[in-house]
């Protein structure tokens, strides 16, 4: 089957050089492209030649590049390399943009992923000159048929002065009907309720729309998807899964959540995707997901049969897992949503769903303050992506890491988190392999002694009781979250200084 | 007219002292009062008596207090005094507590207000025995007419086991018709969304309802608010008063802004009341405000007919204000509309309206991370209130401090901040005396040098880009957010030592 079958739309199909000529140095761009699902596979190479052209001809070439969140190497790798990228939002995690923005390079704007779209809209980012889409399929009308992820698409094709396509036949053309493109947002003050009330609802349209007179160009390819491969669940990951599975039982016996659970979101990297692995093997059912994306987990869970369906807003899966899915893409369809980020992740939508939250994280403090960014204060890893949108909205949410990284070098418990990216006043339930602590409704103080007792490693566990004790008895007048602040970094330090905390 | 109408009631009618032996120890308690309103008068000093007596019988006697936010001398004070808490939330503002708190007698857990009234339904807080809660009438039906708060009392009268009305006959009587108490929240998976499009929308009903078999005591008493009187603005307040104003202007004339802005959230304190003061004196015309309290700055507002209409949940006005709003109370409605803290605060309607948030606080990092309540780290000033509300859901967010406070000792702008309750995600606009530094679509390093220009006082300007400079230097790997994390805190070090940071 044909994939444009758009008269006025086939006119203008074309090379990936050809359309590279439509983006100039100093505009801002908006990619499709969510956790290395559904960007533009052609394009940017074609922008990074051209630039790298225009460098070796002494000019200036580079661009302010939006998507939806991470891509992926033919992507940000190749805009990085040529070092095109002069700022970047609101995600990323390809290792040589990473590099780039911890050198200076680029400038990197770490948003939450339910406030892209909208910041963009209300005029933050300055104006968008030009949107570069991927997806499966033009339908004879001009309706666009998403493919692995939704991301910011919409917002990006409205926004544009112009637009280039990207068709890619990789995509199963089976995709129509899997998205849900919800047309309703507005700008203050003319926002009204999203009428959501379960996760499989459809609020939208199973397309996306475009302004046939801004497309410029229409790009066939026939690429795969970034390969996300996961490392299988060690031991220290079943270990953190059975804690936070044995938790899920405890509020159940308690009356606190019903047995087929509320709406789970599992976030990216390896612990979350444990996770939903061990929920596959538990005896849960009639589950339902409300998240951002699927990763191999969650699509095995889908499998069991113990997920009923999801709602997410992009894919993010290993190669087989992937060449898997789309072979059998029909059989999914009708438990597989894929909608807007500003949907998936919108505070309205996962408040009221009552969502469980499930994240990873960098390193937690003693307090409960989690970083999920930066590795000793100063350097980006990924980003906050979603993992704000869905903690603080959250019926529960969980944050999960192995208690030491780097070989046991570094302890993911420590006595003051060097970036905070969610506080206090929204961790509630922090996990390790060595245990799980349940922070709702303590004090600090209490929190502190539940989290080093719970979570830390054993190498750690007693010094980081001493910071505490020291530093309840250094402020008596102080006792609310007690501080040592000569030695709050200490532990980075030494890991900087000496290659351990 | 007599306050109490309802036969059924007036047969529970009794003193403070009958009514508090229905409160034991250990028991959890749910108070009225928000922001030094509508907090019970006679029962809390009632039950520090019986605290007080059992004490001096070598007995335990402390409850867990639940209010709405932070209430008064009569409450937390005598309550405080007495030993009697041991658990408080949400929000905390009295000295006397503040200072139990700090001194490790007492737990609290800072919450942000949109989020207590869910979590204590979802039981993640225990059951709660008894409800005190402030009225201003209980009409022939049993129905209640609330007074200067609303906050959390729906939730408690609906929770707690036992109920204690005490009815103030100091509140206008003219108060009915000035609440709307929404009756639509449900737990997942049953909730829907809140149908509210504009500030002043009536969603709920007039009277807070309780069920009349619960009633265990009605208590009289004719007793003002706590009175809170506000500094008079002076030359920094009206200099950031000043800043904010220019800004929001020059969002209007690039198209960002309506001429009548978006509405209104004014934080808790000095500054943001001298923020609307100053604001009466400006040229908009057709204001709103969607806000947790109405503090004096506010009603002036109001008065002069610029504010049109305000939604709230609570008053805190000096003693003179609440004397004049009281004298003339008819006068303020249709204009005036107390919504319970679930629904002046919720994500869902702060995020929909388009609010722009005006909020103190303590410190801000360099990069933008904020401090709303801790000093040096570790003592609690206030708590996070309903600031992370709604910062994180704003159209635009503002926060607000002198640039240095205990006569020049301490400077509001620091290498790290001490405790994070706003990360870089959510803080917008950072505003001093010395200027305004916006920091929307910006890098950490590039809003390091807008902080550090805009927002220092001069006496630490050169010390701050001091600071970047070396992290800079120290960090050719880790440039996003460089720190020299051995000395991030050197400044509040030397400010516990020396005095002066
Ligand atoms: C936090 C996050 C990086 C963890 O990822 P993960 O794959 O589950 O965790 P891993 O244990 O494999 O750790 C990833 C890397 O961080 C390193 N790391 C983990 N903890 C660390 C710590 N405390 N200090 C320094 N490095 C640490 C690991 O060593 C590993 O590095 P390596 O690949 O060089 O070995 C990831 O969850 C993330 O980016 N989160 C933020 C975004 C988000 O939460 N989105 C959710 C909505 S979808
Ligand atoms: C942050 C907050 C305390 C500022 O209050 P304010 O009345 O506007 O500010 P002030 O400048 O008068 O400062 C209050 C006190 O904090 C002290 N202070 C201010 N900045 C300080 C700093 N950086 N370090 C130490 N102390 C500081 C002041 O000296 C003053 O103490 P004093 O009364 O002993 O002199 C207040 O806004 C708050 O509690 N905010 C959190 C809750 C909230 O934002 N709610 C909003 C939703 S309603």
């Amino acid at each position: 089957m044909p994939r444009i079958t758009c008269p006025v739309l086939k006119t203008k199909v074309t090379t990936a050089q050809e359309a590279a000529t439509h983006i100039g140095h100093g505009q801002r761009v908006g990619m499709s492209g969510f956790t290395g699902a559904g960007y533009p596979k052609a394009v940017p190479g074609a922008v990074a030649e051209r630039a790298k052209a225009a460098h070796g001809r002494g000019e200036d070439f580079s661009i302010e590049l939006w998507t939806g969140a991470s891509t992926a190497p033919e992507l940000d790798g190749v805009l990085a390399e040529a070092g095109v990228i002069a700022k970047r939002l609101p995600f990323q995690s390809d290792p040589t943009l990473r590099a780039k923005i911890n050198s200076g390079a680029t400038e990197y704007i770490d948003t939450h992923l339910s406030h892209s779209a909208q910041q963009a809209w209300f005029g933050f980012y300055g104006n968008l000159d030009v949107a570069v889409v991927e997806v499966a399929a033009i339908l004879p009308n001009g309706m666009l048929v998403p493919g692995s992820s939704v991301g910011n698409n919409k917002t990006w094709l409205e926004l544009a002065d112009k637009v280039i396509l990207e068709v890619n036949s990789w995509h199963p053309r089976a995709y129509e009907g899997f998205h849900d493109v919800y047309y309703g947002t507005k700008r203050p003050p003319e926002r009204r309720p999203i009428q959501l009330l379960e996760p499989m609802q459809r609020i939208g349209d199973p397309y996306l729309r475009v302004d046939p007179g801004k497309v410029v160009a229409v790009v066939e390819t026939d690429a795969p998807d970034r390969n996300l491969p996961f490392k299988s669940p060690d031991e220290n990951s079943k270990a953190m899964a059975g804690h936070l599975v044995d938790f899920l039982r405890h509020e159940i016996s308690h009356g606190r959540l019903p047995a087929n659970l509320f709406p789970l979101q599992s976030g990216v990297g390896n612990v979350a995707n444990a996770v939903m692995a061990e929920l596959a093997e538990s005896e849960f059912e009639h589950l339902t997901a409300y998240t951002e994306v699927i990763q191999d987990g969650m699509l095995d869970l889908l499998d069991t049969g113990k997920l009923t369906a999801v709602s997410a807003t992009s894919f993010s899966l290993s190669a087989e897992r992937a060449a898997s899915f789309n072979a059998r893409a029909e059989e999914y369809k009708g438990r597989i949503l894929l909608r807007t980020q500003e949907i998936s992740n919108h505070p309205e939508a996962i408040r009221r769903l009552g969502v469980i939250a499930i994240n990873g994280m960098v390193e937690a403090d003693i307090y409960g303050n989690v970083n999920s960014t930066h590795v000793m204060g100063s350097s980006i890893i990924n980003g906050i992506g979603g993992s704000g949108d869905f903690a603080r909205n959250a019926y529960l949410n969980f944050f999960v890491s192995p208690s030491v990284a780097k070989g046991g070098a570094i302890s993911s418990i420590v006595p003051f988190a060097s970036h905070i990216d969610h506080t206090e006043h929204d961790t509630q339930i922090i996990v390790t392999e060595q245990g799980l602590a349940d922070l709702r409704g303590l004090s600090p103080s209490v929190r502190a002694k539940r989290i080093i007792a719970a979570c830390a490693h054993p190498d750690y566990r007693d010094r980081l009781q001493d910071y505490y004790d020291r530093a309840v008895a250094a402020n008596p007048e102080g006792q609310h979250t007690p501080h040592l602040l000569s030695e709050a970094f200490r532990w980075h330090e030494n890991y900087q200084q000496h290659g351990r905390m």
